[in-house]
């Protein structure tokens, strides 16, 4: 008997609603900020990635061979093929291109908690800036993005990876050291980082210098570590960002260690971390890079970022912030017998043509029945109509919220039913 | 160089937002009869549609086996994978079930105008019910749904297949026979139709009935051209169908014809054309079915069907009635010198916490190219602010549409961007 495939979800409805619910939030912020919402195809070209991320990546694709024989991929993450499509039909564009996307990626790790086989992520890529100003808006629209969604507790680091880089390079490293420490550096881990100096031996200076830039608390501490290190210019650079910043209401800490696991990353970069959860505690990461090399086009500025959408909402659960299902129906009708079948129907199409939210009765039930049928679809309002309300002209409308009976004239069911939900001018519902 | 995948489409921004607005009218149709919006993953095991649907399928599908050797399938359709859901974890729950979609599909074939390898389809399945009101509803659902998106000429029509199928069993057809008088009428090839009766000999009157049948303009000629064939039951469900169509606003063509393609459907069926496509005109076409035996689970009445989403806003653009793009941008933002910069980026943040959509110049452009991108950008307002704007207290600002300028205090400047925007009340925007 078909099952629902390992490492991946059904979301029934509470659940879709609240995950819709974020994505509008998030889709609302995105537009605040100028950026425009772009799709690619679910599946890409293997080379695409590889390309990227070298051949390594390929044991946790979904990749797949078409029935033409072409290599292609479940995509893993959503910058690449973006970037693909900028470079095949958008690279005459008047800049900045300012785009958003959201989409479903996939990747065959083993399934645990709170990891996914097929998992959502929005994300954005900002094309052909490049300035500070536009590394700080960016920033201060993941910052938005978090805010919006209603996260309280949560940590925004931002960095420079050059900077970075320039005080491992410090150490003279071979390849295979320069890796491990990298790895030491990106999981913040200072004993590791201790043990690939110690066993190169005479890093001592280097080391401390390592040290200091992880630890500066500021642009003028991270001066006194790289003092003569080649590293002045992206020091300004972060330096403005974090000024301009200011201008955006957004104060972040200062984290020159930031080595955000990916080599692509060449400029400033940043991270958004929730307090409240210990693992997988990081909800947004992104910086500067440069893919243009993969598609053999000039070099071109570009920052974007990347946002676990199944993240943020295991974030805000672990808040107690998740969004609150609203009351998803105004009313719910049931009739006893064919002529108030008719009168029921009739009447949910008028308040549903004004954008009234209606469910009815489909199984001529009793009246117990359809009251809790109501009540578990979370009905504002229960209509039930008899016999004898037809020849009476009038009926019980009862707020399921209150408890509260009232009697109304049949005439007037569906304009009392559209005054109660508020909503008086249904023109621009549509 | 990685190249987007054959048969595949990327969508720029003007395009994702028609389709995100048309996405989104659908939504909340759905949500207006009550039905709640539910998701299944992209992939499903290959099982799943061959239980439904025979191993022929398999040439047409993006199928391949998982690194654990699982044999897989990017997903054909919808209502298999939601079906899988409603029978592996809801098949307790209250009845009826009123869920909706809204979901990529992929079908390997040969790409040509208007179909693609991966397509959107949206659709939705009401489990349980089964009674007449039930199908009516769910017809003028499917209007409706059509209806709000702008579609003009449509036709809609309702069948039953039982009744179709019984007319075909009066001619006591070979298995093959059968078969090939089945695609005759599901094409409306009267000519192979009568190829076939022919070919087999002795069905005169098989073949008048069938032809009676299917130009039969109501239940009454339906009946007489039936007399006999056992299905008196069926075409009391159809009359009282179309009895509570009424009562929906909804008054559909009979059509006995509609064969649907699909060998699943049991009961009612129903289709919309769109009378301005020759070809592919079919946007919507569903009815009554039964997968309860591919789960090993008791015969449970369900009814549902598909919409094109791609095909129809093919259909809006063939009629002109694309949904027209709103203005994008309540204002852009340009700063002459770092001074005017701060105080931009200041009144942007403001702008924006209170839902306004505002760009701004990253790239420190001049007057010029600043009202360039802005037009590009389609914004409604456009503000560049100088050094001697900051001295004088006052600024320009353009409205796009009109050209009218106008002075406004600095200290203005925000709360008029709200007055304009028309959104007095902020704060249930976010």
């Amino acid at each position: 008997m078909p099952q629902r495939p390992r490492g991946t979800r059904d979301f029934a409805p509470a659940e879709a609603a609240a995950r819709h619910t974020l994505a509008t939030t998030f889709r609302r912020v995105f537009e605040r900020f100028g950026f425009r919402e772009v799709q690619t195809p679910t599946f890409e070209e293997l080379d695409l990635f590889t390309a990227k991320s070298g051949d390594g990546i390929i044991s946790e694709l979904y990749n797949f061979e078409d029935k033409g024989g072409r290599k292609m991929t479940l995509r893993p993450e959503l910058t690449a093929p973006v970037m693909r499509m900028v470079f095949e039909n958008h690279a005459f564009d008047p800049k900045p291109l300012k785009w958003f996307y959201f989409g479903n990626c996939f990747r065959y790790d083993r399934p645990q908690t709170g990891r996914y086989r097929e998992f959502w992520q929005f994300g954005c890529e900002q094309v052909g800036a490049g300035t500070p100003l536009a590394y700080a808006e960016l920033i201060a629209l993941g910052d938005g993005l978090l805010d919006a969604a209603g996260l309280e507790g949560r940590t925004l680091s931002v960095g420079h990876v050059a900077v970075l880089k320039a005080a491992v390079d410090t150490f003279e490293f071979d390849a295979e050291s320069r890796g491990a420490m990298m790895r030491a550096i990106d999981k913040g881990d200072k004993d590791a980082m201790a043990a690939v100096a110690t066993a190169k031996g005479g890093c001592e200076a280097a080391l401390d210098r390592l040290q200091l830039l992880m630890a500066a608390p500021d642009v003028a501490a991270a001066r006194h570590a790289m003092a003569d290190a080649g590293v002045d210019a992206e020091l300004d650079e972060l330096e403005s960002i974090l000024a301009h910043l200011q201008n955006f209401d957004v104060t972040p800490q200062l984290n020159l260690g930031i080595a955000r696991g990916l080599d692509y990353y060449t400029g400033p970069v940043f991270e958004i971390h929730c307090d409240a959860l210990e693992a997988q505690s990081q909800l947004l990461g992104g910086g500067g890079y440069d893919l243009s090399g993969i598609f053999d086009a000039k070099p071109l500025p570009t920052m974007g970022f990347g946002l676990g959408f199944d993240r943020t909402l295991v974030a805000l659960e672990a808040e107690g912030n998740l969004p609150e299902a609203e009351s998803r129906l105004d009313v719910y009708l049931g009739a006893l017998g064919d002529e108030a079948a008719g009168v029921v129907a009739r009447a949910a199409t008028k308040m549903r043509s004004h954008g009234l939210r209606v469910d009815l009765d489909l199984m001529g039930r009793k009246p117990n029945q359809i009251a809790k049928a109501a009540d578990a679809a979370g009905a504002r309002q229960l209509l039930i109509l008899g016999a004898r309300d037809l020849e009476s002209g009038e009926c019980q409308v009862k707020n399921l919220s209150t408890g509260d009976q009232q009697t109304l004239a049949l005439d007037h069911m569906v304009d009392w039913m559209l005054e109660q939900s508020g909503r008086a001018a249904f023109t621009d519902y549509n």
